[in-house]
């Protein structure tokens, strides 16, 4: 399986997401505040991975904090709790995790613990985050492949794949589902521009998994479609509202247009993690804006020339009504998502 | 105004389209095969300009032979004919421009002209298929800018400006003509993707000319619709079939599809020499599949790895339920468009 995250000897190793597929290179971060600014620089992204990366960004640095006393080593975990928060605004995974390390902390807090058994225990809870992503994205595989058709013909969007995730992906896992399922698939990877995570990262680890993989800029999906050679679309999430409005990598919504008009089934595939019940709908959720750098330069190729404006927005929301179901690690949920969502929450104990 | 193509001391010079916005260079081509081969690499594009470049470059060809005879001078005309029209197959201004020179050089030929006469026949042929083009963007500009709303926020895909013709613009034509009446106009360019005329030209052009612009890439069009920020779209066209199917840069479909889901209106603007009657729906127009290193790469950056396959359709077909109208050098046509197309070739007596 793809390494995109692990701790390894008091460090955090992360593969280089801005170099693939030119170069696999891994980035090793020794403190709390390499592991931010990974997130910040997208070394690391996609919204699961964030989450599981700030875990053990947190529990690493707490690790290597050389403070005394249960006092100081609380103030100085809030504040390394703080700068994981600071990194990126929209995917709520990243805030769900830094809250279950708080509530860990402060379950070890009030149980008397050492600062040495904090931080084993801090340690403890980011593995088991890690591997519990791992373990929802095999989940939404095996629930996603039940509405994937048997001839697959699978649009994406981003990478949703195990780069977005601490392993196997969630749209991706999706997709890796049907074919442990049997079912014969082929994936068109829209390559998402301005940072390209479809061309460089979800086509990098479908070709690695042998699955047939063409790539297409994304303006060429509506054109795909009205070709009729798209029958599924699934993508992945970065926080999804209580009414099942979706935030997503920018473009994710122009996707869902052009898939309603000609019929196909649209899914978005995420971990309950990313579902934020305390955001009524789409309009809540806060949208980064990137540096426009990132749209008007390739490498050292200049695009785009200097006097223009660019706008750049990282994620854009995807209304409730364009989705077919909502795949998680509990099942696949459908509208009205209010309601559904709720009860999926109720019933899981999260 | 912006020297697209020129004839200039028995060469044609035109500016290398591949190489802005970073490098002003110009190609001066001395033969009809550098010409054309600057067509087919795209150093020179856009329907408009690749029809006035292909009648300079047989008016250069032509100039440039050194046969003896009319009968010799005949076979090398059509030869050279040939050549050009094995360029690119979808902009039917090519061959547009080709049937305007060989049906001038037969009328030469007819009132028994020497190979002299004849190659000052089709010089001046060209100079006024060039000459006519600049007329016909202007006279676009005036219609169109009638439709453009008093603060206008207009969303374009690809070049439809200047460089796609001999001067002006189609597209950008009606923005230029809306800011001349007066007009407060700013500018969202999709920067076009896998060529990015959009934000290498088409912003080019219009920082060059004061004109508020902001580049966007191709998936936030849908976005940008959504928060209200679009309330016009205009495009240029490679093929208008007989029942207003526009076939035009690769993208434009997902745009229209979009822009009425968000009840902008969606315009279309182009010569006459665009529309081909011959043609009854888009379905019959033949569309250009390029390199796959086109969206592999950009630069020396390698963008999609090994192993995977990649779909690079050059053009898409927009049906004419979505079109709002229209805009050519003989006012605005409206659906039903078999009936209004027919009756402005009648009109104009092309």
């Amino acid at each position: 399986m793809l390494p995109t995250i692990a701790r390894d000897n008091d460090t955090v190793v992360m593969i280089d997401q801005r170099k693939l597929p030119a170069q696999e290179i891994y980035v090793r971060c020794r403190t709390a505040a390499e592991v931010a600014k990974a997130i910040k620089t997208m070394v690391i992204r996609g919204a699961p991975a964030i989450g599981v990366a700030a875990a053990l960004g947190i529990a690493l640095g707490m690790r290597r904090s050389t403070v005394t006393g249960t006092q100081k080593f609380a103030a100085e975990f809030y504040k390394v709790c703080d700068l994981m928060a600071g990194t990126r605004p929209t995917a709520v995974n990243l805030f769900w995790a830094i809250d279950r390390m708080k509530r860990s902390f402060a379950a070890g807090v009030a149980a008397g613990e050492s600062v040495d058994q904090l931080k084993d225990r801090l340690d403890r809870e980011a593995d088991q985050i890690h591997d519990e992503d791992v373990a929802s994205c095999r989940a939404m595989g095996t629930f996603g492949a039940q509405v994937v058709p048997d001839e697959a013909r699978i649009l994406t969007h981003c990478n949703a794949g195990a780069l977005a995730t601490a392993g196997y992906g969630t749209a991706l896992g999706v997709v890796r589902g049907a074919v442990e399922a049997g079912k014969k698939v082929a994936v068109f990877a829209d390559e998402t521009r301005p940072f390209l995570q479809g061309a460089r990262l979800t086509a990098w680890e479908l070709v690695r998994d042998g699955i047939d993989t063409t790539v297409i800029t994304d303006n060429m999906s509506g054109a795909l479609m009205r070709q009729g050679r798209v029958n599924f679309v699934v993508v992945g999430a970065d926080r999804i509202a209580a009414n099942g409005d979706t935030a997503n990598k920018i473009g994710t919504y122009s996707v869902a247009v052009l898939a309603r008009e000609h019929n196909v089934p649209f899914y978005v595939a995420a971990p309950l993690s990313t579902i934020d019940l305390n955001t009524p709908d789409g309009s809540g959720i806060p949208i980064e804006e990137r540096n426009s750098r990132e749209v008007t330069h390739v490498g050292g190729n200049q695009l785009a020339p200097e006097g223009a404006s660019v706008w750049n927005p990282a994620f854009d929301v995807t209304p409730h009504h364009l989705i077919a179901g909502i795949i998680t690690e509990k099942g696949i949920f459908r509208a009205p998502y209010t309601e559904s969502l709720r009860q999926a929450f109720a019933e899981s104990g999260v």
